[in-house]
C-alpha cells in the first residue's frame, strides 16, 4: 500500500480525554477512530492488525478441531431468563433495546446462552459429542467506565469457543488441549513469555479455574508470580494456592496484570439450567459438560502496544505488524524510480509493504515509521543509489545495516 | 471438512414459523439457525458461503481502490442530529439503548453521518482528495416485519462504501467506477446476467439515482424492463424515464425484483449539513462530493438460493459454495480406504471437499449432498473400485459421469 493512498494522517497529539497510552498510539498513527469512550473504529491500518490476530487464533482454534460460526448480536430475554442473567442486577453489562412490538432485546455481551439454546435442536445422542465451537464476535457490554483504551471497550472483537461433552474427563482433556492452543496464540502474538496460566477462583470440579494473565503496566489485575515455579495466582484464591501448591507466600512476587485470557468448565450446569441432554448408548437422559474458553482480540491487540512501544511509537511484533516494512523515498525522479521499481518487486514476492511515496521531509517519513511501528524501514535515496545499497532498519532494536539489493532482498523474504 | 465433525444436521422441516424459501432451504441444510425473525446466526457452512462473498466483493471494491475499514456500532446522537436523522420519526429502523450515565445511544443502520464526521479530522486540502472506504458491517434496523429470511434482516451483514471528492466531475467519473464495479461483483455471484442497473428517484444532479435489483420471484420490488434496450426503472420515475430515454410503455415487462445494490450521489448536502470541507488550490474552503455504495452480504446470499434452487435442496454457483465437491462414501473398508486417500489428495491439492464419512444410508447422503448444494458430487463405492472408477454428479444440470482417477482430478482442479 502506499501513504498517499492512506486517508489517515499521523499526529503529533491524541484526543486530551485519551488516557490509555494503547489508544494515545492508535489514534495517533491512524489505527484507530474513537468514535466514544470504549467504542473505537479500526481504520486500514488497525483492521489489518485485528485481521492478523484473527487469523491467528483461527488456525489455533482449528487446529483442535473447532469450527467457526457466527451468532447473533439480538438476544432473546427467554433465553437469558433461564439462568437468571437477564437481569440488569445480576449483569450490569447488558445493552437493550425493543422491537416496534415492544418485545425487549438485548445485545449480546456474551453467547454461552444463546449456544447452549441452539444446541438443543441438534444434539441427541452420545453420537453427536463432542462438538466445539467459535466465533469472532463484536461484543456489546455497557461497560460504567471506560479509559483503558481498546483494553476494555464497550464494543469489542472477542473469540469466544464453547465446547460440549458426554463426560466430565472428555471435558478435562479437551481443556487441557485448549490451553496448549491459547499458549500457542499469545506465542504468536510475542507476548508468551510474559503470559501466565493463573491459578483463579470459580472452578467446577476442582478449586481452580484458569485465567491467562500478561505482565502489563496498563493492566487491570495483580497476580502474585512464583518465577521459580513458574507459577501465578490470582489474588482472591492465594490462600488455597499456597496450602494446595506447597508454595511459600514469601517467594511470591506481585506484578500487574492485564487478562488476556479465559477458560472456563462450566460442569454441567448450564445444562441442567438451560434442559441440554442427550442420550448415552444406553438410552438414558444425560447432562453435557461445558467448557467456555475466551480471546479478546482487540485487547491482545491493545496488550500488545502497551507492552511494544518506545517514546517514538509503536513496536509491532512481525507476526501481527499490519506490514512488514516501511519502504521510505528520499530524493528525485532516479529515486522514485528505484522505489517504485522495489515496492513493485516486494509486493510481487508477497512481502507486504507500506511504500511512503510522498513528497515529505526526510525527517517526517522517519517519524512517521517509528511512530507506525512496521518492524522494517527500507530506506531508498539518491546518495544510497549512487552506491548500489538500501538502507534497512529495524524498528525493535533501532540496527542499522546497508545492503546491497540481494542481501535486502535474502532478508525481507 | 468430514460432514462427521459438522454439528448441524439436515431437516425435512423448517421452523414453523418460517415462511421464507431462502430461510427454509439454509435451516434444513444447516448453514444457519434462526434466533428470532430477522436475526439469523451463521453455522460452519453458513458461514464460508458469506466470506466468500464478502472476498469477492472486498477484491472488486480493492480494484477501485478503496480501502477497508470497520466503524463501530455504537452510534452517537448529537451526529446524526446534525442531519435530522436521530429522530425515530425520521428513520425508523433505530435500535437504541442507554449507557449507564442516561446518555442515549444508537446501534449502526447506516455509517453515512459517522464517516462524514470522521473525516472532519483528516481532510482538509483538496490534496487529501479523493478518498473512498468500505466496511462490512453488522447492521442493525429495527424493522416493524421481518419475513423474508435472511434478505431482509434486522441485524445482517452490508457492504457499504463511501467516497469523498472535491468536484462534481470526480464524483461521477468513480461512480461510475463503481457501477462496473458492482456489476463485476453479481457477475462473480452467478446472478449478472439477472441483474439490472435501475433507473430511480432521488439522484443529486441527474433525475435518477440507481439501484441494482435482481430478478427474483421473493423479491418486494418491482421494475420495469425492456429487454430489447437492456434498459430498466423503477415505478417512481416511469414517467419521466419513458419521456427521457425515449422508450415506448408498451415494450416494458413488469418482473418481480430482489434490490441487491444501490448507488447513490449525495452531493454536497451532507457535507454542507455536517460542516466537512477542504480547502482547494487556492485557499478557498469548498465543499466535499460524497457518494455511497451499498451491497448487502446476506441478502445476496439469499437471492442466489432463492435464484438457485429446486425441490430437493440449493444449487450454489460455484464462485460461493461452502466447498466445490461433496464426496459420499458407499460401501466397507476398502472403500473407506479409498475414499480417505480421494479426501485428503483433494485437500491437500486446495479442493474444497465436503466428506460424508458417517455410517449412513447412501439415499441419505445422497439427499443431503442434494439438500446443501454443492457443485459436484463424487462417490466412491466398492462396486467402483472394481471398475477402478469415480462417479462424478453435476448439482446444476444433475449430468452424472463415470470417471477414471486421473479424469476425476483432471475435473476437480
Amino acid at each position: 500500500m502506499r501513504v498517499s493512498n492512506l486517508f489517515t494522517k499521523t499526529s503529533k497529539t491524541a484526543p486530551a480525554d485519551e488516557v490509555a497510552k494503547n489508544a494515545q498510539l492508535l489514534i495517533r498513527a491512524g489505527y484507530v477512530y474513537k468514535e466514544m469512550a470504549g467504542a473505537y473504529s479500526y481504520l486500514p491500518l488497525g483492521i489489518r492488525v485485528v485481521e492478523k490476530i484473527k487469523q491467528i487464533v483461527r488456525e489455533e482454534m482449528n487446529s483442535i478441531d473447532s469450527n467457526e460460526l457466527i451468532m447473533t448480536s439480538l438476544q432473546r430475554r427467554e433465553v437469558w431468563e433461564k439462568t437468571g442473567r437477564w437481569d440488569d442486577d445480576t449483569v450490569d453489562v447488558w445493552f437493550k433495546s425493543k422491537l416496534k412490538d415492544d418485545t425487549e432485546v438485548g445485545f449480546g455481551w456474551s453467547h454461552e446462552e444463546p449456544i447452549v439454546e441452539m444446541l438443543k435442536q441438534y444434539v441427541q445422542s452420545y453420537k453427536d459429542l463432542p462438538i466445539s465451537l467459535y466465533q469472532f464476535q463484536t461484543k456489546m457490554r455497557n461497560e460504567k467506565r471506560a479509559k483503558s483504551g481498546i483494553m476494555r471497550g464497550r464494543e469489542f472483537v472477542m473469540k469466544d469457543m464453547y465446547s460440549f461433552h458426554a463426560s466430565a474427563e472428555d471435558l478435562e482433556a479437551y481443556y487441557n488441549q485448549a490451553i496448549d492452543a491459547y499458549k500457542r496464540v499469545f506465542d504468536r502474538l510475542g507476548i508468551g513469555e510474559d503470559t501466565y496460566v493463573t491459578f483463579a477462583s470459580g472452578g467446577a470440579f476442582t478449586k481452580f479455574s484458569h485465567e491467562f494473565q500478561t505482565i502489563c503496566d496498563a493492566g487491570e489485575d495483580v497476580i502474585y508470580l512464583h518465577r521459580g515455579k513458574n507459577i501465578a495466582v490470582n489474588e482472591e484464591v492465594i490462600d488455597d494456592a499456597v496450602a494446595e501448591l506447597g508454595i511459600d507466600r514469601a517467594d511470591l512476587e506481585m506484578v500487574k496484570t492485564a487478562e488476556t485470557g479465559n477458560i472456563f468448565n462450566f460442569g454441567t450446569q448450564k445444562t441442567d439450567e438451560m434442559g441440554l441432554y442427550y442420550t448415552d448408548s444406553e438410552g438414558k437422559r444425560q447432562s453435557l459438560y461445558i467448557g467456555s474458553y475466551g480471546i479478546g482480540i482487540t485487547r491482545a491487540m491493545g496488550v500488545v502496544v502497551e507492552k511494544f512501544s518506545d517514546e517514538k511509537g509503536i513496536v509491532w511484533p512481525e507476526s501481527i505488524a499490519p506490514f512488514l516494512v516501511y519502504l521510505v523515498r528520499i530524493g528525485g525522479e532516479e529515486a522514485t524510480a528505484h522505489a517504485d521499481a522495489l515496492y513493485d518487486e516486494l509486493t510481487a514476492k508477497g512481502v507486504e509493504v507500506l511504500y511512503d511515496d510522498r513528497d515529505e521531509r526526510p525527517g517526517n517519513k522517519f517519524a512517521d515509521a517509528e511512530l507506525m511501528g512496521l518492524p522494517y524501514r527500507v530506506t531508498v535515496s539518491d546518495r544510497l543509489i549512487e552506491s548500489g545499497q538500501y538502507e534497512l532498519t529495524r524498528r525493535n532494536s533501532g540496527e542499522m545495516a546497508l545492503l546491497t539489493r540481494d542481501e535486502l532482498l535474502d532478508t525481507l523474504n
